[in-house]
C-alpha cells in the first residue's frame, strides 16, 4: 500500500486542533464506532470477537468508517484497544465475555519491568499500523484519520494488576513503595507509546490523541509524576508535521480538570475536557495556548432528542466566539444508547454553532 | 436515656473544623467502623447482616466504639448507612452478597414521587437517633460523635436506579428531560435529611457530615443546581448551635475538587476534600472561609507504613501553618487495608503535625 492518500476535503478538526477559522464546530464521539451501532454488532459477530476486529486491518476499516456512513461526523478515529501495546510486549491480553480485558502475565518486580521489551510498532503491531493505512486510504479524503494510544500510566495500572481495577491497590502501592520501578516500568511505557503513535503517524494518522483515561484516580501531586510527566515525553518525541501539515497531539486526562494549567505545559495542541469542567472556566485557564476538546457528560445521549439540543446549545454558547472547539462527549458513547440519539447530538453541534463562526475570516 | 452528655475531653476536631488554635492536627477515617477491621467482622457475623448492625442501637455502637479502641483517633462517626432514608420511605432497601444496595421499589414517575412521603427522623428512623444518643453517652465524652446523612443527589441516583450504578443513566435521563420532577424529589430528599441531621444533632451528634458521593458524576452546571442547591438549603436549615456549642457542618463531593468556591456559598463549615485536590490551592482558593478535610488516597494504605508517614508529611507541610485542617482520607477506608497500616497513618498524623501548630495559641 502506498503512503500517498487523497486531498483531505473536510479539515475542520485539523483547523480547530490549531485554533484557526472553521464553518462550523467539528465534532467526533470517543468510541464512535462501537457496541451502540447495530452494524457494528454485526461485524463483530461475524468476526468473532473484539480482538479479532482489532487485528484483522479490513474488519477495523469497516467497523471504522460504519459511523460516518450514519453521521456527519468531522473525524474517523482508529479502531483499535487501548492495551495493544502491553499485549505486544508479550502480557497475553485477552477477554472473557461480562468481564473487562484481562492480562496473562502481570508486572510486579523489577525483574518483570526488566524483562519487558520497548515496542517497535511497525514490526510488533503491524496490525495495526496496516489498519491506519487501509483506513486513511479508504477514507479518501473525506475526514481526517486521529491515531491514539493509551497513556503510560493507564497502561501500567492493567499492566500491574492484571485487568481493570476499581482502586488500583497495586499499581498504587508500587507507586508509592518503589517508585522507582514504577518510573522503568513507565519509562519503557513512553517509549513504546512514543514510538507506536509515530509510527501511526507515518502510516497515515493525522492527529493522535492519548489516552489518559485513570490519569485522574491518582493523587495531586501523583499525577503530575506519575502521568503527565510521561505524556510531555511522549508529546516531545512526536512527529508534529506530516506531509506539509502539522499533526495536533490531544491529551484526554479524564477526571483531570483540575490540573488543566499543568496539562498545556506539555506541549499538547488540545486538552480533552470531561463534562465536570466548565467550558468557559476551561477557556479562561488555558487561554489561547491548546485548543479544547469535549465536553457534553455522554449520559446526556439517554435523554430525549430536545434535551440533547438544549444541552449542545449550552456548551456552544459557554465556549461563545473562539476558535479552537472540537466537541465530543466527555467520555466514550456507551452500549445502550439509541443511534439517533447520536445523530440529533451531530447535527445540533452543526447547526447551533455556525453562528459563533460567522465573520471570524474563515474561507473553505 | 437523657440528653445531658458528659464533658467532652478532647475537643480537637471541633476547633479544627471552626478553624481555632490545635495543639495538634485532628484525624479520623471514613469508613473506620468497618470490614478491614476483624472485630468488626465477627460483630457483623454474629449479628446476622450490615442493616442487623445499623438497626440495632447496641450494636451500632459497638462497632462506632470499635476503631477508637485500636486507634488515637480524634471523632467517632455513627455506624449506618446512607440509603436510610429512602428506606423511611419506603422502598424497602436490601442488600445481595456481592451486590451494592438494592430497593424493591424505585422512583421513576411524578406519581412516584408525589406518593413519597418526607421522612419524620424521630419516629421513621428511630433506630439511628437512637443510636446516635447510645453512642454519645457510651463515648463518655471521649471524642465528639459525627453524624451524617447522603446528599439528595446521591439518595435520589439510588432510588430511580433501584441500586448502585456506573453512569446513573436513568437519574440523569430524568435530570434532563424532567428536571421539575428531578427538582420535586430533591426537594423531598432536602426537607428529609434536614429533619434527619436536626434529629440526630438533638439526639447528641456534634457535627454532621453530608456525604454528597455521586455529585462528581455530574456536570459542573448540573452540580450547581441538583447536587449543590439543595445541600445549600439543607445547611440553611440546619441547627447551628446544640448545648451552647457551634455544630459544625461537613460537604464532602467526592470528585468536587473544581467546585470549592460555589461550595463554600452552601454556608457550610468545613468542605471535605478528595486526593485529586492539592491542599495548598485548595487553602488558597477558599481563604479563611471555610476548614478543609482531607485528603490521602486511602490506596495509599496498600503501601508500607513507611510510605503511608512520607504521605501524611507530604500532606501536612502542603496545609502549612493554618489552622482549619481535619485530616482524613479523600474517600473511606477500603476493606482489605491492613489494620496497622491504618495506625501508623493515625500516628503519623499526630506526630508530624505538633510542629505546624506551635506558637498558635492554643491553650488546652
Amino acid at each position: 500500500m502506498t503512503n500517498v492518500f487523497p486531498v483531505l476535503k473536510n479539515d475542520r478538526l485539523l483547523r480547530a486542533l490549531s485554533r484557526e477559522p472553521v464553518d462550523m464546530t467539528p465534532v467526533w464521539m470517543m468510541r464512535q464506532a462501537g457496541r451502540y451501532l447495530p452494524e457494528y454488532r454485526e461485524t463483530r459477530s461475524k468476526a468473532g470477537g473484539f480482538m479479532d476486529l482489532c487485528t484483522n486491518p479490513d474488519l477495523a476499516c469497516e467497523v471504522t468508517l460504519q459511523p460516518l456512513e450514519r453521521y456527519d461526523l468531522d473525524a474517523a478515529i482508529l479502531f483499535s484497544d487501548i492495551l495493544t501495546i502491553p499485549d505486544a510486549m508479550g502480557l497475553g491480553l485477552y477477554f472473557e465475555s461480562g468481564e473487562g480485558p484481562r492480562f496473562r502475565k502481570t508486572v510486579r518486580s523489577q525483574a518483570d519491568i526488566d524483562n519487558l521489551p520497548v515496542v517497535n510498532a511497525e514490526k510488533d503491531l503491524d496490525y495495526v499500523i496496516k489498519a491506519v493505512t487501509t483506513i486513511r486510504h479508504a477514507l479518501n479524503g473525506r475526514v481526517p484519520l486521529i491515531g491514539f494510544s493509551g497513556s503510560p500510566w493507564t497502561l501500567a495500572t492493567y499492566m500491574v494488576e492484571g485487568g481493570s481495577s476499581k482502586d488500583f491497590r497495586r499499581a498504587k502501592a508500587m507507586l508509592y513503595d518503589h517508585p522507582d520501578m514504577m518510573h522503568a516500568l513507565l519509562e519503557k511505557l513512553a517509549l513504546s507509546v512514543t514510538d507506536y503513535l509515530n509510527a501511526q503517524i507515518r502510516a497515515g494518522a493525522q492527529a493522535v490523541q492519548i489516552f489518559d483515561t485513570w490519569g485522574g484516580s491518582l493523587g495531586h501531586q501523583a499525577y503530575q509524576r506519575f502521568s503527565l510527566d510521561y505524556m510531555a515525553k511522549i508529546v516531545s518525541g512526536l512527529i508534529r508535521e506530516n506531509d506539509g501539515r502539522k499533526v495536533p497531539v490531544i491529551i484526554f486526562t479524564k477526571n483531570g480538570g483540575q490540573w488543566l494549567e499543568s496539562m498545556v505545559e506539555s506541549g499538547c495542541d488540545c486538552l480533552g475536557l470531561d463534562w465536570t469542567t466548565s467550558m468557559a472556566s476551561a477557556r479562561a485557564r488555558v487561554g489561547s495556548k491548546v485548543s479544547l476538546q469535549g465536553n457534553m457528560d455522554p449520559a446526556v445521549l439517554y435523554a430525549s432528542p430536545e434535551a440533547i439540543r438544549t444541552e449542545v446549545a449550552r456548551i456552544l454558547a459557554e465556549f461563545g466566539h473562539h476558535e479552537g472547539h472540537v466537541f465530543n462527549l466527555g467520555h466514550g458513547i456507551t452500549p445502550e444508547v439509541d443511534p439517533q440519539h447520536a445523530g440529533a447530538f451531530i447535527d445540533a453541534v452543526h447547526e447551533y454553532s455556525v453562528q459563533y463562526h460567522e465573520n471570524n475570516g474563515f474561507r473553505a
